[in-house]
């Protein structure tokens, strides 16, 4: 029997999920995916692994899992199969056969999420899950672009990673960082080697924080260097986070 | 004591809503709206009319309606009001003091609807209550343009309404009816002075059957002198519809 390893990509709205990972009881995008493997397995559990979890409505373009399966199907056919299993807020939108070696999560050299804002005068009911809205303050963005250059680079991110963080080293490196005015959306773009828990939405929260007068760009430097979570400001809502891609060397 | 009528437009996600009209035990667009009223009126009860009823899962972006009051607040109170009491999938989008003799259903004076259908290969879960899925089958836009040129004007339109419609008169204007190509959409727009219950959502079922060639163009004008709901092909499911707008002469 071959073992062969899928690398599937999956987009999901994280609205009606208890978050990525598989947790007794409730409805995750882990659960769901597990139990569509198994339908096609015939009931034999296969597992899915994650390059990472997210939280309770965090969205997802393009989380990235992989799988091993002793089946031997086309490859548009495991998207197929998985799609018309799995409810419509999943969605697998690529599939592909790796090498044995790969891993969704420790073979992951980077990621990108994306944080949005909306700006429109009422915030839309088709966009209430998908984005946060702004209010009448209207965030100052020069000001949010200049503070954003203290978080470019390695640092120790512990002023900017929930408390409850076990990872021990919270060393991270940042490559990029933008924010840009798309329409009736502020748009913030983080691209990084890894993220630690709340890392990107305390990166949101802060830097609207400046934004909006609350602080300077330049306390930014100084919050990094507390190494302490209490500095850094209010974690900004889920609804408003999108995993956007995860890249791999190979 | 004054009475003032207010107009409100009111866009909403009909996804979680078992329809506009207040139902016993549902929850409807109305039945939120009037109780908003009512905690704003003090307990008072305020019974709010609009320009039609939607079916459930059924979208609006600029839905009419008028409400009696006898608070005098500043127009822009209204909806800042309404919207604070209102869940997030409905809000009010502009507000207006009337005349008491404008009634949001008596006086209109033509509606527009849209239906949206998605292109993409994969339907994005984020679209997936917000547009109808076309999958493989292209559907051949000239051919339905060709096909809609039959409906536009005044025609009787029993073929192209529920079965269970109780209006006698079924003769009705319609005076733009458009395909367009947007993006991974495909978008018919339809404008009338009225449309009978399911009569959107048929046209489009039997335009799209033209798009696939099920049917030919020329057929509309068969299924038209029919008269006879069984002529037409099914109807479009829900989620594709859009109360676009709400037309009044003054």
């Amino acid at each position: 029997m071959t073992i062969r390893r899928v690398k599937a990509i999956v987009s999901y709205d994280g609205t009606h999920f208890a978050g990525y990972q598989s947790q007794p009881g409730m409805r995750t995008v882990q659960s769901e995916i597990d139990k569509a493997l198994k339908k096609i397995h015939k009931k034999e559990p296969v597992h899915s692994v994650a390059s990472g979890r997210t939280d309770a409505g965090v969205h997802a373009n393009g989380q990235v899992i992989h799988f091993d399966t002793s089946l031997s199907l086309p490859l548009d056919r495991w998207q197929m199969a998985l799609n018309v299993l799995l409810p419509t807020d999943i969605r697998i939108v690529g599939t592909d056969y790796v090498d044995l070696d790969f891993h969704a999560r420790y073979s992951a050299t980077g990621k990108t999420y994306s944080y949005k804002w909306s700006y429109s005068k009422v915030h839309s009911p088709f966009d209430r899950n998908f984005s946060v809205h702004l209010g009448h303050l209207r965030p100052d963005i020069d000001k949010m672009q200049e503070a954003a250059q203290y978080l470019i680079g390695q640092h120790d991110f512990t002023s900017f990673c929930s408390s409850k963080t076990a990872t021990l080293n919270k060393v991270r490196t940042i490559r990029m960082l933008s924010l840009e005015k798309q329409g009736d959306y502020l748009i913030m773009t983080v691209e990084g080697d890894g993220f630690l828990y709340n890392m990107v939405r305390t990166i949101a929260g802060m830097l609207l924080a400046v934004g909006r007068g609350w602080n300077r760009p330049e306390d930014i430097q100084e919050i990094l260097q507390a190494c302490d979570r209490n500095k850094a400001g209010k974690t900004a809502p889920a609804h408003g986070l999108y995993l956007e891609n995860v890249t791999y060397d190979k």
